[in-house]
């Protein structure tokens, strides 16, 4: 991440707001490995290695990015770190990050005001540690091991709130990034396609996704013919036809913002095979539900409702048994976050969410379509990120 | 994955020799998230999702693949599945998918062979579960709370021995893989450098590496001047200059299998700027040690002896310090695995193993240099996988 989008400030509040939150949790810490959390905390957008990287963020008191020496460079290169936000701790190769951290969370424990009870938790080792989400089994156990008496959760806890609730900066790398996507599927859909294998139009697109303006192109389904039934399809060997439809769902990422967009086209081939009634049914059912969902967004409205939109429409059509995913899910330093747009969410949107609204029908053996968006809610209602037509895309070539 | 290199067969027996390993480790069962080990066993290279993809893997009995619905397509599609070695068992969005594996667990406690103790472990719900080492927290932590009275392990205490020693059709194809790579540093050191910046050369990078038969192109560190001393230096916006080193680390996968190369270059320009003595010092140094490293490479010898094979003829040349990390890691389904070329491992090395040998030389501010090879160890030495040259590639352009 060369550009620092995201101010300090911003990184500052964060980080303050997310030791505020620990004291309702009972926990004394937040344990975060590389990961969305990391970054949204710091700017530090690492890469996974087996090597421990770690930002140990106490209660009270200044945080600390624990890692191996061989990032420091990179480190010490992030927001927070530049903004004297944090502190580091590098280790050797020969070294236990494990006690590293116990030893962080030691140092916080010594502190007298922790040792007042000033916040009427239980701290350090004894209180609750609050690990990322998606940090390894093997860093997990280890921690568990070292920190036999302390009681482990998950940082979500804390963090799902903040992050589901994008500041003005993050709305924007998010648009931009759809509007990238956007370019790319009307490119693609400037064909030719017929002739072509999946895979060699999914490069195509993890190309030009970069071409405009993504750091990393990460995914391109390109799902032709009956693979279209197939929701998350990886691009294979199969050649395009005249007379089938392609489901095309496109995303990477922005200064770590990522964009997700779906449309569905349909290639006619020079012998101009348009599509049949009952592809037309299914995917102007489709369509109407996509429509009356984004139309629907708004604060206050549960998950589960804006799920059930959609839903309803798709099953009064008659393709309520082939409806078989959620409505959709959040998106930011994460492809697939907070809120997730299922009807087990009863949760109320709120503005700043940013999410996918992509309901899909798919009859299996023959075909399928899906249309998506991402889109914020804002205060008055939707703000739609994409803004590319939502039709289908009829191709001729 | 379109094609199958690894033979049905091959999972067949790793899955037997995966199981028979459990009661050794006072362990039930296998609990394989996504990722290299479920990879391994079964040929399916699931996407990481939100949603859990789980192998349950009993001692006794056969294997089952939890997936969510959506995935069933590829799921289905695998090696192990359509060779019929493992049952796959779908969950719909409002399923709990830790039930199922609870209940799994469950189904092979009650078989009458393990309710009359034949391997003399203890079993299911109480035995030791071992999970894959990659798997997210938020997956452990579940687990545990579904299965409070079991066990927790690492998977890489059975799948990691295995994993280690690869199988002929494995080395083919991280053979193929590093020959691909090794096709992309020619095509790079032939310029043109000077004037780009690291991000545009980064790009053609992965690019070529796809163009060259892989997959994936995964990473492509483009350190020049000084940045050429971070290990793990992102490519950026600077622009090369003449007269200045790269460190140029690339790799990607093929089939799944990785590809790991690195090469120094130094860039001339027009006015034909040459490697300063102090250089090329360093890089003498660097690229005698990493031939004594590769040359030493035998069964039976440590890792341990190995790494210091190297180590000590950089500290003889006074650049101990500047040698800051292992000399390299096993390469496999994971871009990092055992076998680790480190000083703490006393593990001799078995024929089979593939890893890289990766000395570097680090000046901090200054500049840096690194020579990467992957090898497998033969029966009677070394197998280089890579075969262009370790020389500084010097580029006039």
């Amino acid at each position: 991440m060369s550009t620092h989008s995201i101010p300090a400030d911003r990184h500052a509040t964060r980080i303050a707001r997310a030791q505020a939150a620990l004291p309702a949790e009972d926990a004394s810490a937040l344990l975060l490995g590389v990961g969305a959390d990391l970054q949204y905390l710091t700017g530090y957008g690492a890469h996974e290695l087996e090597r421990l990287t770690m930002l140990v963020v106490p209660a009270i008191g200044r945080a600390t990015l624990i890692a191996p020496r061989l990032e420091m460079a990179l480190a010490q290169a992030c927001t927070a770190s530049e903004a004297r936000l944090i502190d580091l701790a590098p280790w050797e190769e020969t070294d236990d990050p494990f006690a590293l951290v116990a030893a962080q969370l030691d140092a916080s424990d010594s502190r007298p005001e922790i040792q007042l009870g000033a916040l009427g938790g239980t701290w350090g080792r004894l209180g609750g540690l609050l690990v990322s989400d998606r940090l390894w089994a093997t860093f997990l156990l280890r921690l568990q091991a070292t920190l036999p008496d302390a009681a482990f959760g998950l940082a979500s806890t804390v963090m799902t709130t903040m992050r589901a609730v994008k500041d003005a900066e993050e709305i924007e790398l998010l648009r931009r990034a759809a509007l990238a996507a956007d370019r790319v599927v009307a490119q693609i859909a400037a064909g030719p396609l017929v002739g072509r294998t999946e895979a060699e139009v999914s490069k195509e697109v993890l190309d030009r996704l970069v071409t405009e303006g993504h750091d990393e192109g990460d995914f391109a389904i390109v799902a032709s013919g009956p693979n279209s039934a197939s929701p998350h399809h990886g691009p294979g060997p199969r050649v395009i036809a005249a007379g089938e439809p392609i489901v095309l769902d496109i995303g990477g990422r922005l200064e770590g913002y990522w964009s997700d967009t779906t449309r569905t086209l349909w290639v006619t081939g020079d012998a101009d095979i348009r599509p049949t009634d009952e592809f037309t049914k299914l995917f102007d059912t489709l369509h109407g539900a996509q429509e009356a969902q984004r139309a629907a967004v708004r604060p206050g409205l549960a998950a589960a409702e804006l799920d059930a939109v959609g839903r309803k429409m798709i099953a009064k059509a008659g393709y309520g048994e082939n409806f078989i995913h959620r409505t959709g899910h959040g998106t930011g330093l994460d492809g697939h976050e907070d809120p997730y747009i299922v009807s087990s969410n009863e949760a109320p949107l709120v503005a700043g969410n940013v999410f996918s609204i992509e309901p899909g029908i798919y009859i299996e053996g023959k075909f399928g379509a899906r249309i998506e968006d991402l889109v914020a809610c804002g205060v008055n209602g939707v703000d739609e990120l994409n803004v590319s037509s939502r039709d289908l895309y009829v191709v001729r070539g």
